[in-house]
């Protein structure tokens, strides 16, 4: 019996596009048979945001933190041209229109495949995030975990 | 006989300097004797495209997008220090003085040492861009290609 | 015996969110027994500079991008949610609170953990930094080095 592929992505970034290409990467990977490890870090954290507010104590650098930065990805925004939030409309009118699949629900097939979500403990920390807040079912970990995925992997990508 | 090592680039990045990055990665390593694969997805297919308008038939989204990305490398914008234009011309000067090679030299170099250049398909789709308004002599692909690059490769980067 | 764990990145942005990320990774790898290097190249050669002006003869081009580019980690703003420089110090006061390291510790960090620090000779020559600018105790290299790095790796990324 072969062993398992294995593909892992950090999360890095916040932008939708970006985010977008990571979960395409992560979901085709999957397809393919990979074992898919995204490890969110930084901003990439909002991607695992719950879109509604929860409530949970927090002192003020980390409730302006949290209001600043935006809330799951259907509220990222584009990394070029995005023009006021104008660029990330026409994105997703273009998706639609051609039956591409948004962010939102490329992120619930990732869960649905298996791939493993992991948000990065000390972004959490530090952006005063609590699981509360972020999507259920998934992962904690810090760079130790990261190492142990990815120093067995085939494809390992930075986002 | 051994094998020949492998190296893999997503070039996602529309940016004159990532832009450069990846072609002189994937120079270096064809000279050293790599199978080298970019993969242009998003904002780095622009890089593939031909610096002249060539007639094609659009929808009005896909005409804007057309309007507002850059036609070909030459008129990329840099990641860093761009102010409107100006950052560019100086990196550029700069080059020329220091002998380094332009970006459009870079893909020319790339194409004779027989580096593969992928578009990606799902991305053309989404920018309504098409095979006429790309560089001859490339590759087509979506995810699923990319995949099966990478999984063998010894270096796998997205920029 | 087994061989040693390598992990190789690539350091392009010169943004301080990006290379904690960077440094983080580099010291974690390290901490769990890799060989690590990180190779500094475009933007992220400015890790790697003195936080005093060093006198050194340049050229005018070469002295404009001297004085727009930052000197050292600690100068260093975010990718994003800058805010003419109030991120950054939200960011600092933040990991200050939360005992985090800062970068200049990182880097020094890596140093004493012996993370191999590469700067890019092409990127010095076309920006005109010069090694008495640089931080001690460092190594210099082009794509070539970089290669030979990477392609025995098993972690490789771009950031």
């Amino acid at each position: 019996m072969s062993e398992k592929k294995k593909t892992t992505i950090v999360l890095f970034s916040g932008d939708y596009d970006k985010a977008m290409a990571a979960y395409i990467i992560a979901n085709g990977a999957a397809a393919y048979d990979h074992e898919v490890t995204i490890f969110h870090t930084f901003w990439g954290l909002n991607a695992l945001r719950k879109e509604n507010q929860v409530p949970v104590k927090k002192g003020l650098m980390e409730k302006m933190f949290g209001k600043m930065m935006p809330r799951g990805t259907d509220k990222m925004s584009l990394s070029k041209m995005n023009y006021l939030g104008m660029g990330q409309k026409m994105i997703k009118k273009v998706m639609k229109k051609h039956n591409a699949m948004p962010l939102p629900q490329l992120v619930e097939m990732a869960q649905e495949q298996d791939v493993k979500l992991i948000a990065c403990t000390m972004t959490m920390d530090l952006l005063g995030l609590q699981k509360e807040e972020l999507l259920d079912d998934i992962d904690y970990g810090g760079v130790a975990a990261y190492v142990g995925e990815a120093e067995e992997g085939n494809i390992s990508l930075f986002i």
